[in-house]
């Protein structure tokens, strides 16, 4: 069996130890005599699975009582219109940021809500960068400030948050548990499962209990974070089969130690950016100190250089490198499952590519 | 390995060599180098698997170019609201038959988005059934007629539908693709995949295309059937794993042969209310002419002998027979998967029960 190296930016790389106890368990769940997909998810065997997903994730990322951990589906895009819906009252206002594609999406659904102030926005500059604290244009009495944690498809990143007087909301699909946080920060966080977390097909929120109460009571019952939060993500059928890749990836993590894992994301970044800009023949996308550690970007000299670079790199095993089709170049998304070899074989071909083309 | 007689009532049972398929094809796929969980969702491998599902169940129900098939997820819960969302304009009113537990809550929903005629109630009666076509009080100019085609709970199901002038509507979460249907009848058709199509995660939305037009400009962009017609269910990263197997469980369909599939079914249910009208010991709860194919639903002559039933069922391998925790009672969830020879298997158990507690 051969593994690739898959640079997809999500869905992306799981810990293939993860795969192998899906595999293992799938026709008979612990002899239970079922697949977990099968098993209702009021029994024993799915309710235990769903109480430990919560508790690691509670346990990983230091989430107090204060908080509630949902699983919801829909996916970061359907969080979009349900951070307004619950968050955002009749005659309020809510601060967003700027910082590109994401950030983007999530300032449209919201506008579709309620009053929207665009704080900062640098969202269309390039080179690529969030913005800084400083230049933040806040509202008095803001329901939330939002910001999206880390732009997956431009490469940039907060690497230190705003503190602010609203409740700070914040779009980390693209790099939650991927380095040290503190949760109290925050009002809610919120991620798609499928970059560091698990497979497509659900959405972790992170909610500070107060703020669900905010919601206005003729709002369908499961557009409300209360309904989640009571119903403990089982108010309707969960996705089941997600959740307990999550779990297993949550396992995996515990297992990795939170310190190893975030020293060790920081180095795969670092090896990348080296290889960067050891000379001018690549060029990375985003300002220095808003690089992410998750999602590299960087161009070559010409288009048609990308795309033999993009072929090229195929052809020898590293996969999903070709960037967003919005903004083209090279993307290679490193997430926490994904190996340190997977980086420095990278590296090699870069060399041997530029010295092929440079 | 062991598997056991699955009759849970969703998730349930699988097809096994749907099983053994995704765990050959877990770690990795088609020999791609990578599980399909780790697939972009834009890539070629799964594009395949989400071009073959649709085309699938569009052969098997004979869907035409009229009606869009989407994967959406929030399950049928979050239809419940999308529904009178995207349909039930301001000013006019939706009719709503009460048939049960998820008939009363796709009403409940309904009504916080507009005006809502219960056309007709029996969703609290004992012996349980559904509505017939003659005690439907409709109203002029409907936006549309909703029903619930089975009741998973109590075991009732519409034989035929109602021939309407409004577009029909139907909840078919426990009876999709278990019997033949027009879809021509239908506005609209939607059912959580977690019956009778695959695992949790995933919708399946049927849609005549021109009613998805109806719905207000400034609606949250995911909450729009437009939205996810104009991309393919793509709008977002679909639930991918979900709609894998979903892509397995139609082909094992279309081997089967729909006409073998639902004459099994038919006879599977048969063999089991036979059982039950055998003698006074079991008594079915439904009303004979809407006796449900799908979940068929019985009481003892005490509650303490239906716990003593289910708890020594489940010692033999009779697993998920518990009434739903509403009202008790036993239910046997006899979907597509579940095999004839389980059946006659609890049938068996019956009798032998029956002689030593009747």
């Amino acid at each position: 069996m051969a593994r690739c190296y898959n640079f997809c930016a999500g869905p992306a790389t799981l810990p293939q130890a993860v795969l192998e106890t899906a595999r293992d368990e799938m026709v008979d769940y612990q002899g239970s005599g079922m697949s977990i997909m099968e098993s209702s998810h009021r029994g024993k065997q799915y309710s235990a699975v769903h109480e430990e997903a919560e508790a690691n994730v509670r346990e990983l990322m230091g989430v107090s009582d204060e908080y509630a951990v949902l699983f919801l589906q829909g996916g970061a895009s359907t969080q979009f219109a349900y951070i307004p819906i619950n968050l955002l009252g009749a005659g309020q206002t809510a601060d967003y940021t700027n910082s590109g594609a994401w950030a983007a999406k999530a300032i449209k659904e919201a506008k579709l809500i309620g009053n929207v102030n665009v704080a900062a926005d640098c969202g269309k500059e390039i080179p690529t960068r969030v913005p800084t604290a400083e230049e933040l244009q806040l509202t008095d009495g803001a329901a939330y400030l939002h910001i999206t944690s880390n732009e997956t498809i431009s490469g940039a990143q907060w690497k230190t948050f705003p503190t602010v007087a609203a409740p700070l909301v914040a779009d980390m699909s693209s790099d939650i548990l991927s380095r040290p946080i503190d949760v109290n920060q925050f009002g809610l966080i919120y991620a798609g499962l499928q970059k560091n977390l698990g497979p497509s097909g659900a959405a972790l929120v992170i909610i500070r209990k107060d703020l669900a109460e905010r919601v206005p009571a003729n709002t369908p019952t499961m557009f409300k974070y209360k309904t989640h939060i009571e119903q403990g993500s089982m108010f309707n059928t969960p996705p089941c089969f997600s959740i307990y890749i999550l779990n297993l990836v949550t396992r995996w993590l515990k297992g990795q130690g939170l310190e190893n894992l975030f020293a060790q994301n920081a180095a795969k970044a670092a090896t990348l950016y080296a290889a960067i800009d050891a000379g001018d023949f690549y060029r990375g996308t985003a300002v220095c100190e808003c690089r992410s550690d998750m999602n590299v970007t960087w161009r070559l000299p010409s288009e048609e250089l990308e795309a033999t670079f993009i072929k090229q790199a195929d052809a020898e095993g590293f996969k999903g490198l070709k960037g967003h089709r919005s903004v083209g170049g090279i993307r290679a998304s490193i997430y926490n499952a994904f190996p340190p070899e997977g980086v420095d074989a990278l590296v090699t071909f870069m060399k041997d590519f530029e010295a092929r083309n440079g």
